[in-house]
C-alpha cells in the first residue's frame, strides 16, 4: 500500500472531496467545515448536510468531539470559527457535541483514501478506483451471462466505504462514538435499516450509512441535542427528524475499527424523454442490496481500489500535483452516470458538474485521456451517442452538439441544451470546436487499440475532414468562417465566458493548433485506411496551419490570440493542441517549427508575467482574470513534457498557487472546480474536468 | 353550475389553495403573492416556485401583466409590495413582467374551482371532487377487469385542470399570453413535452403543465427577463434554466379559452421498507399519459367535478363557512396518497400535512366524517392497516399507534414514528385516545352501511372495550390510568402541544365525553352482535361517565378540563364527544343530563369570554393561546346542531375571525392550517384535518 500523497499541514485542509462511486452520479462529500457535505445523489452540488463523525470525550463523559462537518447551534457558518484566526472564537458546538479544533486534526488524501485523524478517532473514507468493465447490452450474445461478471457487478456498486476507528485502549469504561448525517431529500424521511448482518440509517430509498459492526445501534431524531441531550430511551420506532446516527460502543482497553458503507440507490427511470435507469439496477434492486454487497465485499473492494492507487503511481508527482490529481479524479467520478436505456444498452454520461449538462463534448475531449487509461469503452460509448443522436449539419457540413441535454433531460436530437442563435458569447454555437473535439476524442479512443472501430467510421472521419476544410475556405489551415447557425452572432469556444481572446472561435490561434492536431491524426489515419486524397488534404492543411501560425508571430516572439488582431491579447492555450497531437500519436518533435514557436511563445508570456497571476498561478489570457484549471493542467503538461520548460521553482509555485485556489476558505466547499476568476472558483464548480491532470503521469 | 361561494372582496384574498388530485400527495398551489406556490409532489409544504399567469399589456406591447405569484427582480418578498398600504410602493416586476395590483384582481373559490379575473385575463383552476371508487386488489376475482372501470381510471388521474382565457376582442393585433412555472426539483431539469395533440413544459419526470391549444409554443430559460427580454429566437433545443412557459397568441377580435392540465407523476416505489407505488401507475406509466388523459377527458372530468360541487350543496352555508370548507377539502386531498403494495393491494394514506406522518389516527377520526361521505372504503382501508400492523398491547390491552410512519417511511409494526417513553407532553404516547379513535372511526365506517365488516370484527371490538375498561379500574367511566409505555411520563391527547388542560389524557373531561360516545356505540353494537355482557358493561360505563361528569360541574355550571383539578382550566372540546356520538348514530338528546350540562358549560365559557380570543374566534382552552381550527369546526357543529346554541352574530363573528386566521398576511401561504397560536398558524400547516367542517352540511 502506498503512503499518503500529501504531506501533513499545520492547518488541516478543509477542501470538500467527492467520495464517489463510478457511474452513480453520487458523492459522499466531506471536508469543508459546516453543513456543506453529505450524501448527494443526482445533485448540482454538495448535499449541504451535516455529517457527524464523533467520539465521546472520555468513557461516560456524555460530551463528544467531532470532525467539524455540522451545523452549530447558533446557525452561524461554523467555518470561520473552526478556522480560528487571531481573535479567540468560541468553539463550534451543538448540545453536547463540539467540533475538534483545526490544530488537533490531521488529514491525508490520495485518489482513493481520505483519512482524518484526531486523538482517539480515525476516519478513513475510501472510494472506487480501478477497472470498470464494459457491461454487455441486452442484445449482446453474452447478455445472459451478465451476472457472471463479478468484476462488473462490484465496479458499478453505488457505494463508498469507510473505516471508523475508535481507540479506547487507555479507557477505563466503554467509550461511545457515532457516525451519521442529517438528510436533505425533499421527498423522504429518515429510517432505520436492519437486515441480517447489517445495521444502518437511511433517507427514504436513496441514501444510507450502514455497518456490520456487532452491537451498533441506530438513532433518529431532530438534531444532536435531541438525540444525545437527555439520555432517555427513544422508543423502538421513533422516526421524526432528519438526523440519523449509527452509534458504537468500544469496551475499555480496546481499539476497534468499524467498517461502514455509504450507499446510494434509485430505481427510477431517471432520464426523459428517453427513459434510462442506472445500470446497477441489474444487480441491486434497492439500497439494502447495495449495503449488503458493500459490507460483504468490503475487503475485496478496498484491496482492489488500493491496488489501483498503486497502479496510478501518483507518488512520483509532487505533493501538490498528487493532491490536485486525487481531488480531480474524485470529482470526475462524482459526475459520472452509468445508465441503461429501455433496450438494455449501456449509456455513459459525464455530467457537467454543477451545470449538469450531459456529455458536454468540449469536456469529453478533456476526459478522454483519463477514460482511455481507465475504461476506454466509456469514451467510445459517448462518441457513438454523439454520432447517432447529437450530430448535425450546418452549411459547411457535419458537427456535433455542445451537449446532449441537462439534468437528466435529453435534448431534442441534433440540438444541445446550451446553444442559441444570435449570440457572440455565452450560449452561442461551438460548431467548429466541437467538430475538432469529436475527431480528437475519437483519435484518443482509437489509440487505445480499437482500430477496427476507427476503420468502420472512415466515412464519418472523411465527413469531419470535409467539414473542417469547408470552414477554412481560404485554406489557411484554421477556421475562418462561422456556422450559419449563429444567425448574426459568432461562434465561441469552450472558454465561453472569457473575452474574445479565447472566447472567439474564428481565426483563433488556439483553434489553429487544435485543428493542426486533428489534421495530423486524420492524415495518418485516412492514409492507413486507404483514403489517400483525404490524407493528403489533411496533411496539406496541417502544414498550412503551421505556416499561418508562423507568419503571425509577433516581434517579441509571441503569437496573438486572434490572427486578425496581431497586437491583441496573448494566451497560454495556444499550446494546448500540442498535447492533443501528442496524445493522439503525433510526434510533435517532428514539427520543430511549430514546437519552436510555441516554446518561445509560452516561455515569453510566462516569464514576462503577462500570463501569470500575482500568486504565481497561470493566467490563460492576459486580458482576462478568467482561467480554467483543467486547461492549465493540460498546458503545464505541454510546457514540461513537450516543450521542455524546466520543472523549476516557478512551476512549483504555480502548483502551490493552484492548490491554494482549490483550498479557498469558502469556495473549496465545491470540491474540484474549473473556472477561476483571479483564483476564486466562480463557475464550473463540483466539476469533472480536472482529470486532464492525468497527463502529468506521462511526464518522465 | 353553482355560483361562487365567496363574495368578491375589495382586497383580493391571497390565501394559498392546494389544487390537488385525489390520492397523489400533490398540489398545484396558488394564491399567495410571491414564489410560494407551484407544482409540489410529495412535499411538506408549497413547492416555493414562481408561477406565471400573464397577458401582454396590449397587442405588440412586449410588456406583460401577471397574477402576482412570482419572484421580483430585487428578491424582496413581493407580498408586502403587492398588498400595498399607506405608503406608495413600486410595483412587483421582473424584466418586462409586472404583477397586477390587488385592486385589479377578483377571485372566487369553491371546493373545485379557484377563479382569478383581471382585465383581459381569466384563469380558473379546477381540481377533483367526487367519487373515488375502491380499486380492486391484485388478488380480487375482478382484478382482471381493473381497466374496465373508467370511473376509477379518471378518479385517480394525478392532474388538475385549468382554463386560461384571454380576451382580445378589443385588440387590433395578436395578443400574447403565457402560463408557466419555475421548477424546484433538486434532481431534474426542465424540458419541452411534445406529443400528438399536446404541448407542454415539464420538470423531469415528475411535474408538467400541458395544453392542447393549437399553436401553443413552449419556452425554457433562466428567468422571465431571459425568456422575454430580447425577443430573439431560442434555438430548437435550449434547455438551461428552471423556468418553463407555455406561450399563446390570441388573434385580434377573439376571446379564447385555452385548456390546461397540471400533471404529476412518479413511478418510484415511494415507500420503505414496505414498497408501495402510486396506484395510478396501473393506468398511467408516465407524465405523458397523465397529460393525454387530462386533456382528452377535460370536459368529462370538469363536468363531474362541478356536479360534485352541486352535490356538496355548500351554497347554503354562509360565505365564510363555505370558504373554509372549500379550502379544507383542497388541503385534505393535497395530503392524500393512494398507493398499491407489492401484492397490488390498495393502500390509502392521509399524510399529516407539513409533518407528513402517515395515517395519524387522531386525524383519521376527524377525517372519517368526510371520507364516510365521499369514499368510505378509504376509511376502512386505514382501519384495517391500523389493525393489522399498527395495533399493539400494553399492560391494559389493545391500542393503536399514533401513526404508521413519516414521509413515506413506514414505522416498525406496532410502533409509531412519534411516540417515545419518558415524556409528559409532545411525543409521549396517546394510547388511551387512539384506542377511542379507532373505535369511533370504525363506528363511523360501520354507519356507512357495512355492518358485515363490523360483525366480522366483534372480537376486536370486544378487545377494545376490555382495554377501555382496564384503563378505568375505578369504573368512573373515564380513563384514570396511563399506559405503562409512558415509563414515568404521562399519556397525552391529540392536543399534544397544549398545556395539561387539553394535553393530559388521564382524568380528562374531553376524553370522558369521547369515551362516553365510544361506550354508547359499543353498547348498541355489541348488543346487536349478541354480546350482551359486553353491551351491558359498555352501557354501564357510559352511564358512569355521565355521572362522573355531572358530579364535576362547578358552581358556575362549567366543567373543569381535568377531573382532579376542579378549579382548573375550562375548555371547549369537552363537548366534542357529542359530535362523535351523534355521527356514530347515538341519539344525544336521549341523554338530556349530559347535553344539558354540556350546553350550560359551552354557553358559559363562550359568553363569559373565557374561551374566546379578542377577535371573537374560539379559544379551545382558557389557559392557552393554542387552538386547533379543525376541532373548533367540530365543536361549532356541536354547539349549533346538537346543543342548540344560536347561529347568531357572535357565531358569524367567530367565522369571520377564523377566516382571518387563514388569511394571515404571511402564514396563509400554508393554505389550510390547523394549529393556531392566537390566530397565527404555528404548526400543523398545509394540513388535511379541516374537513371536520363537512359536519356543517348536516346542520338544518
Amino acid at each position: 500500500m502506498t503512503g499518503p500523497l500529501i504531506e501533513e499541514r499545520t492547518t488541516v485542509d478543509l477542501t470538500n472531496v467527492q467520495h464517489s462511486p463510478m457511474g452513480a452520479h453520487a458523492s459522499f462529500t466531506l471536508g469543508h467545515a459546516g453543513p456543506h457535505g453529505g450524501l448527494g445523489l443526482g445533485l448540482a452540488g454538495p448535499a449541504g448536510q451535516s455529517v457527524y463523525v464523533a467520539v465521546e470525550d472520555a468513557p461516560g463523559a456524555g460530551t463528544y468531539s467531532a470532525l467539524p462537518f455540522f451545523t452549530a447551534d447558533d446557525q452561524d457558518d461554523p467555518l470561520a470559527r473552526f478556522q480560528g484566526g487571531e481573535e479567540a472564537r468560541p468553539p463550534v458546538t451543538t448540545g453536547p457535541l463540539t467540533a475538534l479544533p483545526a490544530d488537533r486534526v490531521r488529514r491525508t488524501l490520495d485518489a482513493v483514501t481520505d483519512r482524518w485523524t484526531a486523538g482517539t478517532l480515525d476516519f478513513a473514507v475510501h472510494s472506487p478506483l480501478g477497472a470498470l468493465p464494459e457491461p454487455p447490452g441486452a442484445g449482446d450474445p453474452d447478455a445472459g451471462d451478465r451476472d457472471a461478471d463479478p468484476a462488473l457487478r462490484l465496479a458499478v456498486l453505488p457505494a463508498v466505504l469507510a473505516e471508523f476507528t475508535v481507540d479506547n485502549t487507555a479507557g477505563t469504561g466503554p467509550l461511545r462514538a457515532f457516525v451519521g448525517y442529517a438528510g436533505s431529500d425533499p421527498y423522504s424521511g429518515m429510517r432505520h435499516l436492519a437486515a441480517p448482518a447489517l445495521t444502518g440509517v437511511a433517507e427514504g430509498i436513496r441514501t444510507a450509512i450502514v455497518t456490520d459492526a456487532p452491537g451498533a445501534r441506530t438513532a433518529i431524531g431532530f438534531d444532536i441535542p435531541f438525540l444525545l441531550g437527555d439520555g432517555r430511551g427513544q422508543g423502538a420506532g421513533f422516526g421524526l427528524g432528519q438526523t440519523g446516527l449509527l452509534v458504537f460502543e468500544v469496551p475499555a482497553g480496546e481499539r476497534r475499527t468499524h467498517q461502514l458503507a455509504f450507499c446510494f440507490h434509485t430505481a427510477e427511470q431517471v432520464t426523459a424523454p428517453e427513459r434510462c435507469r442506472y445500470l446497477y439496477n441489474r444487480y441491486y434492486p434497492d439500497l439494502d442490496s447495495v449495503a449488503a454487497t458493500a459490507l460483504g465485499s468490503f475487503d475485496t473492494l478496498l484491496t482492489g481500489w488500493r491496488r489501483a492507487v498503486d497502479d496510478l503511481d501518483a507518488t512520483r508527482l509532487s505533493a501538490d500535483r498528487a493532491y490536485m490529481l486525487a481531488l480531480a479524479i474524485r470529482s470526475y467520478y462524482g459526475s459520472t452516470e452509468l445508465l441503461e436505456d429501455a433496450g438494455g444498452r449501456p449509456v455513459w454520461i459525464v455530467n457537467e458538474g454543477e451545470f449538469r449538462m450531459m456529455n458536454t463534448l468540449d469536456l469529453t475531449v478533456d476526459h478522454s485521456f483519463f477514460e482511455a487509461r481507465q475504461h476506454p469503452w466509456t469514451l467510445r460509448n459517448v462518441l457513438e451517442q454523439q454520432l447517432a443522436r447529437y450530430s448535425y449539419r450546418d452549411r459547411f457540413g457535419i458537427s456535433f452538439t455542445h451537449d446532449m441535454g441537462v439534468a437528466n433531460v435529453w435534448s431534442p436530437h441534433g440540438h444541445s441544451s446550451y446553444e442559441r442563435p444570435g449570440l457572440s458569447d455565452c450560449f452561442s454555437y461551438m460548431t467548429g470546436e466541437q467538430l475538432l473535439n469529436w475527431v480528437i476524442a475519437a483519435a484518443v479512443y482509437t489509440g487505445t487499440g480499437d482500430t477496427a472501430w476507427c476503420a468502420a467510421r472512415i466515412d464519418t472521419l472523411r465527413d469531419c475532414l470535409d467539414s473542417m476544410l469547408a470552414r477554412d475556405p481560404g485554406a489557411a489551415g484554421v477556421q475562418t468562417e462561422d456556422s450559419d447557425l449563429v444567425a448574426g452572432g459568432a461562434e465561441i469556444t469552450t472558454y465561453d465566458s472569457l473575452d474574445t481572446s479565447l472566447g472567439q472561435a474564428r481565426s483563433s490561434t488556439y483553434m489553429a493548433v487544435k485543428g493542426w492536431a486533428a489534421y495530423r491524426w486524420l492524415e495518418r489515419t485516412l492514409h492507413l485506411l486507404g483514403d489517400t486524397a483525404g490524407a493528403e488534404e489533411a496533411g496539406f492543411r496541417a502544414g498550412r496551419a503551421v505556416k499561418t501560425l508562423t507568419a503571425s508571430v509577433g516581434a517579441d516572439g509571441t503569437l496573438p490570440a486572434l490572427l486578425d488582431d496581431p497586437d491583441g491579447a496573448r494566451i497560454i492555450p495556444v499550446v494546448e493542441g500540442l498535447a492533443l497531437a501528442h496524445l493522439t500519436g503525433t510526434d510533435v518533435h517532428a514539427e520543430p517549427q511549430l514546437t519552436g514557436l510555441l516554446r518561445e511563445h509560452l516561455r515569453t508570456v510566462l516569464d514576462s508575467g503577462r500570463c501569470r497571476f500575482p500568486d504565481g498561478g497561470w493566467k490563460l489570457s492576459e486580458t482576462s482574470d478568467n482561467s480554467w484549471l483543467s486547461k492549465i493542467y493540460l498546458c503545464q503538461f505541454v510546457a514540461r513534457a513537450l516543450l521542455g520548460l524546466p520543472d523549476d521553482a516557478q512551476m512549483a509555485a504555480a502548483d502551490r498557487a493552484h492548490v491554494g485556489w482549490l483550498r479557498h476558505p469558502t469556495e473549496s466547499r465545491w470540491s474540484w472546480s474549473d473556472q477561476m476568476i483571479a483564483g476564486v472558483a466562480a463557475g464550473s464548480r463540483y466539476y469533472p474536468r480536472g482529470v486532464t491532470a492525468v497527463t502529468w503521469l506521462l511526464e518522465r
